[in-house]
């Protein structure tokens, strides 16, 4: 009763590559894909029945966090990144236990070589994080009806992309460059820093992007396609 | 990366002393309040801001459970017991990880001797459950509109519950007959089970229930108080 071992039962492969561009919340960023790839040790059997479900709840560890640990008190984007509150009081990955739920929408179940491969789509998880379960959605019981003021109020403005339309050329295609849009106009930067000029760098998908944030316009400078 | 190590951050304390009983989903129940004891590593910084929010995700180990192991696939009792499903297309306390996610209405929080009380209402969660972690219902991306026929459509009717008068008064609390009825109702027999005359028997709050499901009606026959 000290302590519980969890075991991964796949592992998720995300267009996010690294923290930094994920976005904040599940079912933000539809353009999201992940792609979930359950352990081996599962049949067909252990999803019989699940795409009957429009939604899933996705439940994983935050496993690049763990070693940065966690404090009591955290400063929520949403608010603004001024106002602290208590760790159970909202979604931060650097928590106790370093436990994520994501609502994602299930787009398709593949079989692939014996093992199964599940696509969902709003996605907010990291490449390679371990999945530690999967859930039905349950609409009827838990689509609630509540007045709550405290984080929709703060709802951000989505800032427009521009780009070199050079460095857009290198990108492939249309999804792509819909999902670097989407992920980067949410504005990724942690909420209390405003440092013009300084040139943001993320990965998404295999691109590397380079972006400046300027009288709230994103910026993308520089595209570099790497190897994963 | 192949296992991570969980750690309770409280115990909860429920109605329901034995699995035969419990609701079969969180919400169903709002009378059954648990209340949620954190860890006395905890100060009150830990849930600053939890009392703005009307529900609380609460994620916890099903732990009389890990002994009986689980299956790929499951009998959901909302489908009448005879549908088998896998375990991932269900929210069954017997899957890997042993995982369960309830979603319940915060009703109170109290501080005493220095420790977190979190009291929330609609559990259908078994007494001293090790709780893993408590986060925020986002309404404005968790309330989903689904079209979904699965779940919903079994709808169980609610059984009549009628008591032996004499039994009855042993209780002192009208609150906790409520509970006991409301409980009960919702016939806690497994769904492939209809055996007609046998007694059976649960323990809710102090009490231990006697009853029979005859003619689709619930008896209580017998109520013993017991020393938990």
């Amino acid at each position: 009763m000290n302590s519980f071992v969890i075991k991964p039962i796949g592992i998720a492969t995300s267009p996010y590559k690294q923290k930094f561009g994920i976005p904040r919340q599940s079912g933000i960023i539809k353009e999201a894909i992940i792609e979930i790839v359950l352990n081996e040790r599962f049949s067909i059997h252990a999803i019989r029945g699940i795409e009957e479900f429009e939604y899933i709840w996705v439940q994983y560890i935050f496993h690049e966090n763990i070693q940065d640990g966690w404090s009591e008190l955290v400063r929520p984007p949403k608010l603004g990144g001024k106002i602290k509150k208590g760790v159970f009081a909202t979604r931060s990955s650097h928590r106790p236990n370093f436990i994520g739920l994501s609502l994602l929408k299930l787009e398709k179940v593949e079989l692939i070589n014996k093992k199964i491969h599940l696509f969902a789509s709003g996605a907010d998880i990291l490449d390679q994080t371990p999945i530690i379960d999967i859930k039905p959605y349950l609409a009827h019981l838990e689509a609630k009806k509540v007045q709550q003021t405290n984080f929709s109020i703060f709802k951000q403005p989505l800032l427009p992309v521009l780009w070199n339309e050079t460095e857009k050329q290198k990108i492939d295609d249309l999804k792509t460059i819909h999902l670097i849009e989407k992920s980067l106009s949410q504005d990724p930067r942690p909420a209390y820093q405003n440092i013009e000029h300084r040139i943001y760098v993320t990965i998404i998908s295999k691109y590397e992007i380079h972006f400046k944030v300027y009288q709230k316009k994103i910026t993308i400078e520089k595209v570099r396609e790497i190897r994963l």
